[in-house]
């Protein structure tokens, strides 16, 4: 039996609190088979479709003067995981129950600690947010709002620094929790980006951490067996869409640093999942982390599914 | 040294991310003080004014189809949760650690259960969201939008139901927390009002749970030996702003009440504090709880403020 973090894609969540709630129902089927094979579970999930939808709401609420001031992207976040907490703790719930288990769930507002002196900083790239014209763009980035991009020939975005997690505020409470037999939803949205002060405290910074870098972040500071990145595919491949297409069942972390150095994974997709597979496993001897799709998570645990990739 | 459960006011937090933040400082010393005497703390909060501000911000946007759906009532509050608890769980562990204390503090999403036979869902009296004029209010209950109703002469209000809790989903997670000398954030706005479902599972509904009932609900169901409510005021009065006007120092549950039955204490107001200090002080024997203001915390623990109110 092993100790089980498991980062779930916020797309997979849906982009409305129907979608969500029906999403998170069936997420929860797949996680509730990870807590029957006798697993201890930690589930960290994405937040882009909600925070994008908070942030893209109440601001345009302000520019309206339908609310008082505009809603800063932290917290934006902090909103985001009590939203998705709520769904993902409730849905949970109901299959454990369901199943005759009896294990109790419950979410954490999560802060992750990112280096002040993080090169992202300088270098924002992280869309969030709303597709504009460039026009529009233009103008906003005039008007002192920040940097935007054109995003993958769907429009332009606000881009902001993706800097690194280095360490999780609440990490006790999730250690606490887990101690007690309780399964823990944490570092929704890859957290709340937070850098240390002077006087051992933190303070918010607008910046979205990636959620696979933030759930094998977690995954090593609660001692982690496996770190479980659910995906929409069953298992990573090489070769892509192309000649000589490959699905890997196991792979080592070099190797899987070879490939990704090839360009063998999509950035801002597989990369960074292959990216935190990597650190993760490097952390400790015996650790895996395995890349699967969210319906085959408990077979994947088993070795029927997935990417395996080890040190 | 004794466990504490604290209740601090929505009305005390602001109405925008800066004010909230101001304000959530100013409580940590508060509640910073109370940790400093050695005792257990858990925090719960009302979100009167951000759950309003998130619910007519989002439900603008949706109106003009700038995100994809409303948002529902129980959502929005469950985003209140993680907004208020980040800025809370944040500038108490500065102020712990201003101090030297070594603490972690968290935040969690918590679902508080209602029974849904309450009365209360058939009558809904709790204000909530936006004021509008007499038309507008009388074209949205055309509508089908629920119920408004004219609120203390500022113009109309939606009202939903007000249930009383009767249990918190989350109980045994908050437990975990204390047990590992952790601060606790938990029940924020009174909780996500669920009903009990068929399979022991839990369902959202259209509710405001009162925050000072849901308070007294979880200090009793955590074993705290006392509840502190915190106000505007230093002491409970009678007589208030009339001749005859008398703070209370000390008072029994039947006393209490009985000033209670007589319209001493303001509905919305007082009273409810009132309501929810006797039924905590009478759920146990030795149980107190005490109504007092935010900055003399300490000092009414101590016995040098507030009104003690006693089975």
């Amino acid at each position: 039996m092993a100790r089980i973090v498991a980062a779930l894609g916020g797309n997979a969540l849906g982009s409305t609190p129907d979608e969500q709630r029906e999403r998170a129902a069936e997420a929860a089927g797949a996680l509730a088979a990870l807590i029957r094979q006798g697993h201890e579970l930690v589930v960290t999930h994405g937040n882009g479709p909600q925070v994008g939808m908070i942030h893209l709401g109440l601001n345009c609420a302000a520019a309206e003067s339908v609310i008082p001031a505009e809603i800063p992207f932290p917290e934006c976040g902090a909103m985001s995981q009590g939203y998705i907490g709520y769904h993902l703790q409730n849905a949970l719930l109901r299959r454990l129950r369901a199943e005759g288990l009896a294990q109790e769930v419950c979410s954490l507002v999560t802060q992750v600690v990112v280096d002040a002196g993080d090169p992202a900083f300088l270098d924002p790239g992280k869309p969030v947010g709303a597709f504009y014209s460039e026009e529009e763009a233009v103008r906003r980035m005039a008007a002192g709002d920040g940097i935007y991009k054109e995003d993958a020939g769907r429009g332009w975005r606000k881009v902001v620094p993706s800097p690194h997690p280095v360490d999780i505020v609440e990490k006790d409470s999730v250690l606490a929790l887990l101690r007690e037999g309780i399964v823990v939803v944490a570092c929704g949205g890859g957290g709340i980006p937070v850098v240390k002060t002077g006087d051992g405290a933190y303070e918010g910074v607008s910046a979205v951490i990636d959620k696979d870098y933030a759930a094998a972040c977690l995954a090593s500071l609660v001692e982690a067996d496996d770190l479980l990145i659910l995906t929409a595919v069953d298992r990573v491949c090489i070769n892509f869409g192309r000649p000589g297409q490959l699905e890997l069942k196991t792979v080592t972390a070099d190797e899987a640093e070879r490939y990704a150095d090839e360009g063998q994974f999509a950035a801002g997709s597989m990369l960074p999942k292959i990216r935190a597979a990597v650190s993760f496993v490097r952390s400790r001897p015996r650790r895996r982390a395995v890349i699967c799709s969210l319906d085959k998570a408990a077979l994947a645990m088993s070795g029927g599914s997935g990417t395996v990739v080890t040190a």
